[in-house]
């Protein structure tokens, strides 16, 4: 396989965006990746679209090749991805490919949902639309519901508390503050969730033991990245941020078929060949970017991923190591709680954040020197889970 | 590039499946493929799946993950790829990469499509999902609609008849007729179709110029291919066909916007690129299945592909040069006309066709000594074409 570079990202503010299209958001998107690999009028050979539900929550299909007319790079082949929220993940392993195998050069992969087109509930039961038809979804499981039992089940097992699950909201929205992308722009202390008289207004339970501010945000956004070959990136002047481990890896579609269900197998073979095809070790991350639809994920993500042993993470995360400018800061951009989680777009923004700190391009949230950086997009409740290692070699 | 060899193929038979869920039939087709293939317990590295709308047509989405849980085969990764109606030639192209790149070994590629899980027009307005929103689909522009407009031109251009139409149609349920995965099983003639006084009972107007029988039906149905590097195939003891060519390319989203709107620019691209990459030429070419979701796309691909020259390929077909026999039979299987087209199993099939065509097991519809093999996978009207040349080495 021969290296692949990103040479160039590309975001959108995370946010409700009534006025554009989900086809406006991935053109927007798209174009700032190709403008900042310096891209000017290279042909792109092919373009992947990661993106989850468009036929439920647009009533719109093949919107790859749609996004292939609107930014004019016909006839670039056109290819949508999807895996539920690990859609943009999946989109990026994809394009990777392409250009590994060097059967295209270039290639923009955009990922994007618009999910704030359906009214209230209705995007609940689109995103439960990935559970099991038979086994979960007829009984009225939403992704909520499996979170607010697996945060049970984590808790009881591990001595994580609620004050260690606050403690990750109220982080990551801090660092949210400091991403202009962000879709949640909102100081929240542990005070106000946990202990204040209006705390049970301020968080009410959404599925206990979540409360409101245990959950990402619905959010409309698009994300991308443009890959391409050391040698390209080199004559497009860019700086050289290489994919240097890709793993995947699936578990049983229902909770309630894995031995233990607080075991994210997925998570741990997802990571465990990403650092194994990189040769970088969880000890030699500078920033990740984990999957905190729900806070538990973080901490449980954090242990799997190989950053910390079973029953550490929240214990790390209360030492404040997991802060930026802590040993192993984890969610700077804010994450999908305060960065918002359109979930074709996820997997995709979480490596251009990376990108972006792996160039010391991350202004307030910037962790300094970092050059090795890990990415995590967990789709279903952990059923298919695809991990990035990436290395900077400026 | 590694070489990527197809060693197992497996179908299951397009018809109407009210019993059978859609990952039911793709898990029965996948199965098929793996025992094909003689795969024993070796593990699959990654398994995609080709499928255009299983959230529109069946309420669930990553049905990819769903189908990993299903065959047993975690923790392989999983990824679907909708692309319209080219979805299932898609998912082989992608799968085609993840081996050709050397990141995997062994890769499932499964197509299918649940569409008679709605009701009546229902059906038709799904499909109708990958028009353009704003330029087409508000207008109530269907799929039929815009095959009428073309055909109506293509008509006028190059001289093709009612008669012509009708010929892809009474050549294609022929060839049906010999394919037992073929949805219709019903002989129909010239006469009947057009001079027959119940002709306009028979084979009413849908969207004139088209009659119903110019159309291919509403299908449930699912198709696998198996795919690896040619030492496995080997030890497989499998006989060898070879993905000897990938070719895809995009045209603008609407009809409207090509200056020449029978020209179908993305067609002759994406053939282009697959002969060249194969250094397999035309004329070489002993079996080719074509997308004839419409009647006049199997004389229109069949020109565009560079069979045949611009107006030649309705004469071509009078003249017989295309049945099973012919100079060039397209479509042995009966095609999309009598196969069926369940969406996204359609681009996978046609591959599943021409393996058995290569490997002398079409049984009554064979086409002797068929070595070179050709499909085109037609997505949107146009807007999304990919095509594979095989090759038998046996």
């Amino acid at each position: 396989m021969r290296p692949v570079v990103i040479a160039g990202v590309g975001m959108i503010p995370f946010e409700r965006r009534d006025e554009d299209s989900l086809v406006d958001m991935l053109a927007m998107a798209g174009l700032k990746a190709m403008d900042d690999a310096n891209l000017g009028d290279r042909p792109v050979d092919a373009v992947y679209v990661g993106n989850m539900a468009s036929g439920l929550f647009n009533h719109q299909v093949s919107v790859a090749s749609a996004l292939v007319d609107r930014l004019n790079l016909m006839p670039a082949a056109a290819d949508r991805i999807e895996n539920g929220p690990a859609s943009g993940g999946s989109a990026v392993k994809n394009g990777f490919l392409a250009v590994a195998s060097g059967y295209c050069d270039i290639v923009l992969v955009v990922g994007g949902e618009k999910m704030r087109e359906v009214i209230g509930p209705k995007a609940t039961d689109i995103v439960a639309c990935m559970t099991h038809p038979n086994a979960e979804y007829i009984y009225g499981v939403t992704l909520p519901a499996l979170a607010g039992m697996f945060t049970r089940l984590y808790m009881e097992k591990y001595g994580v508390t609620r004050e260690h699950l606050t403690m990750v909201a109220v982080k990551n929205q801090e660092n949210g503050l400091l991403n202009p992308y962000a879709h949640i722009q909102m100081k929240i202390t542990m005070e106000g969730v946990l202990t204040h008289p209006q705390a049970h207004v301020n968080s009410p339970v959404v599925a206990d033991p979540i409360h409101l501010y245990d959950c990402c945000p619905v959010s409309d956004g698009a994300a991308a990245v443009l890959l391409t070959t050391e040698d390209i990136a080199n004559e497009l002047k860019r700086p050289i941020v290489t994919i240097a481990g890709v793993g995947q890896a699936t578990d049983t579609h229902t909770l309630q078929e894995r031995s233990d269900p607080t075991d994210l197998k997925a998570v741990t073979i997802a990571s465990q060949k990403a650092f194994s095809m990189s040769g970088i070790k969880p000890k030699d991350i500078d920033v990740a970017e984990l999957h905190d639809a729900f806070t538990i994920l973080e901490i449980a993500e954090s242990e799997h991923a190989g950053f910390f042993s079973k029953g550490q993470g929240a214990k790390a995360l209360a030492a404040g190591e997991t802060q930026i400018g802590g040993k192993l800061p984890i969610n700077p951009s804010g994450g999908l709680k305060a960065r918002g989680h359109p979930v074709g777009a996820t997997g995709v923004a979480q490596v251009v954040e990376l990108v972006w700190q792996l160039r010391g391009e991350a202004g307030k949230r910037q962790v300094k020197g970092a050059v090795n950086g890990f990415s995590l997009n967990f789709g279903g409740f952990g059923n298919n889970v695809i991990a990035f290692v990436l290395r900077s070699k400026s």
